[in-house]
């Protein structure tokens, strides 16, 4: 089926960031699809057989791509918050059940049809804000059962609503009560029975760990990478978001896709993701909510060429915020990010950051998701907060009935 | 006509913040509403002959209430936003006709009719939020034409949705160009021109004043007030956001409703407010957005008593962000206040900011203005961001077809 979109002001994505090309909207395009990909993009292109679809002289992005979540979970941590602001002290908080623990109950406890219908809602929310593609991580089950559990949750999202869902197994999340003081018997358990099933399932896209004083050391992380690509999954880390364990150069040598939070990273990690073309991404939801103080390097980043992606990190316990321009804004406001390098952290960065060489893009050869805006230039989608400016989105090619 | 709300867990926020009651859902309540306005709540509360509606078991609170806002404005802002973020000087971007001018400049050109219709999506976006009352400033027309047609377009406003709208003033929000230099030329056009016509012609509910070292000195607001009083309306101030001037003493000596934004206020000013029951409503989103570092006293404030109220500021140049939830969770995340206090600063004492005195609370003699919630508790209002949770709203106990 070929169709043609008529009358779209474009902002294609199409060049690196550092060239001014790909984010300048270019006038009176016309983008011509066949079978869900864009073939060609242009002022004069046409096509006498073809569906023809208006957009009106409207502004057209690639489709958003919120490339790190934590959307698939029961539970719901506002009591704790609250307990936090009303003075009770932390160990209080800890023996009445709170924390990541409290998630981990209440998502081994959920089934997996209830934890997909928890999730709709909140993919929703990202999808009113013009995301086609969302990333997903297991994490709060830590048995074999629950992990496959949350990573068959999300694969029947997307099954469910007209998103696109990437699943990452995420069983190195946190060292489960039933572990406690054997960290490396958890870690056998991840690499020689979850990936293993994960993989034979196609339950997961991706692999990923929490490399972190209070998780695991770059050591059990390394190894749950090695199992990863021994099973064919790609890697990613979360890396550097306490303290600096050089996981990221870790996660970087070993052809990581992305590390993410970052914020501690050095000098030498920021060398070794610029030498292996990793992408860093920063989730300013939750340095927002933890009211940290050491912000991400984004100049030495900038300055080394590391792709930057920016995502949600939605999750009940660090960042319940379900809106991925609402990150463009804290990208500019709490990092001194461009609106520019906004928009390329959740299109072609974040697309980068999963490994999805077909998506973030508007050009010849990649996926025709679209987001259409009633907004006048790409700025203002990093700064306005909570007004609704999307018109439509484009999946393949094709209208989304959920916007 | 008499209507009963059954089956509601009501937060009725109908004793004083340090008071535990108010804030505790109250299980199993009927609400019975008789001509708009709520005649008794509490369980065994029946009533043979009216029309019954089931909320279901779903958390009721008073209709949420923005006391600041300046949504009535024509331009846009992301251009200049985008250009210091790009590193251009300021004086460039000044020199390029960036800053409030450039919003006093397109608002001036715009109609009536365009100013109400650019200001719908804005007002749309709080309701769907669970807002039922807003609060608009005039302050970008800055001649006596243009700050009429602000308010009417204001007033207009409020005819075509369904939620309340009560106006402000702000003649005195920023030295017009053409009065540079002779800003007490321009304060006797306020007093004796603007405030007298606001008054004739119903447009005004109060006014208000921005009492700053760049913009106005405290005799002159002082003047301001004055003029207010002599035409009957109340008066509020933009008092102690960027250095102390005394204005939110003065103003709260004078019976200003509310003082707003009070980053600066000192203990003198505090006890001044606490003694004259004036509200302090904190704007966390120009906080935020201006990466203030001064916070307001809010301890101190809370140590005196003093009623705190939370806002959006929705503003083109320093918040342009169209959501009361979010500013409850700046509230608690940037400004430390408790959920529950940020609840008080979004219903009874944003009511008392603008001296609404039958709006705010579920209880009876007050206005049956209600938001209805798919929440367990009162926390998640101030928890997460950008999760659709309002089931519905009510307006003098009609349900809106807007949300
Ligand atoms: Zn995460
Ligand atoms: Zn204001």
């Amino acid at each position: 089926m070929k169709r043609i979109f008529k009358d779209c002001r474009v902002v294609t994505m199409d060049s690196p960031v550092n060239d001014i090309d790909g984010y300048q909207v270019k006038e009176h395009c016309n983008i011509l699809v066949e079978d869900g990909v864009i073939t060609a993009v242009g002022e004069n292109i046409n096509d006498g057989d073809c569906e023809v679809t208006s957009l009106g002289g409207r502004l057209v992005t690639p489709g958003l791509i919120d490339s790190h979540t934590h959307l698939i979970h029961a539970g719901d941590r506002a009591a704790e918050f609250e307990m936090r602001l009303n003075g009770v002290p932390y160990e209080e908080i800890s023996r009445r059940g709170g924390g990541i623990l409290s998630t981990v109950k209440a998502t081994r406890a959920a089934s997996v049809e209830q934890l997909t219908e928890l999730a709709v809602p909140r993919a929703q929310a990202l999808m009113r804000d013009g995301v086609t593609t969302i990333e997903i991580k297991s994490g709060y089950g830590l048995t074999l059962k629950d992990e496959l559990k949350m990573l068959q949750a999300a694969r029947n999202l997307g099954e469910q609503l007209e998103v696109n869902i990437t699943t990452t197994l995420l069983g190195a999340h946190a060292i489960p009560p039933e572990f406690q003081g054997h960290s490396d018997d958890y870690i056998n358990l991840v690499c020689e029975e979850m990936i293993p099933a994960a993989a034979e399932d196609d339950l997961a896209d991706a692999v990923d760990v929490f490399c972190e004083s209070i998780a695991f050391t770059p050591a059990q992380c390394g190894r749950v990478f090695e199992a990863a690509q021994a099973h064919g999954l790609k890697i990613k880390g979360h890396t550097e978001q306490l303290t600096n364990q050089g996981g990221s150069a870790l996660a970087a040598r070993m052809g990581a896709t992305s590390v993410d939070h970052v914020e501690y990273i050095d000098m030498v990690g920021v060398e070794t993701l610029a030498r292996h073309g990793t992408v860093a991404t920063l989730l300013p939801g939750a340095f927002y909510f933890l009211r940290e103080t050491q912000k991400p390097p984004v100049n030495l980043l900038r300055k080394n060429g590391v792709p930057i992606a920016l995502a949600t990190d939605f999750n009940p316990g660090t960042s319940p915020f379900a809106s991925l321009t609402m990150m463009m804004n804290m990208g500019s406001t709490l990092f001194g990010m461009t609106p520019k390098e906004n928009l390329y952290g959740v299109t072609r960065h974040a697309a980068q950051a999963l490994g999805l060489h077909n998506k973030g893009q508007i050009a010849a050869g990649f996926d025709a998701d679209f987001a259409v805006w009633d907004l006048n230039e790409p700025a203002q989608l990093s700064y306005q907060i909570g007004l609704p400016s999307l018109h439509a989105r484009y999946l393949k090619g094709e209208r989304s009935s959920d916007l």
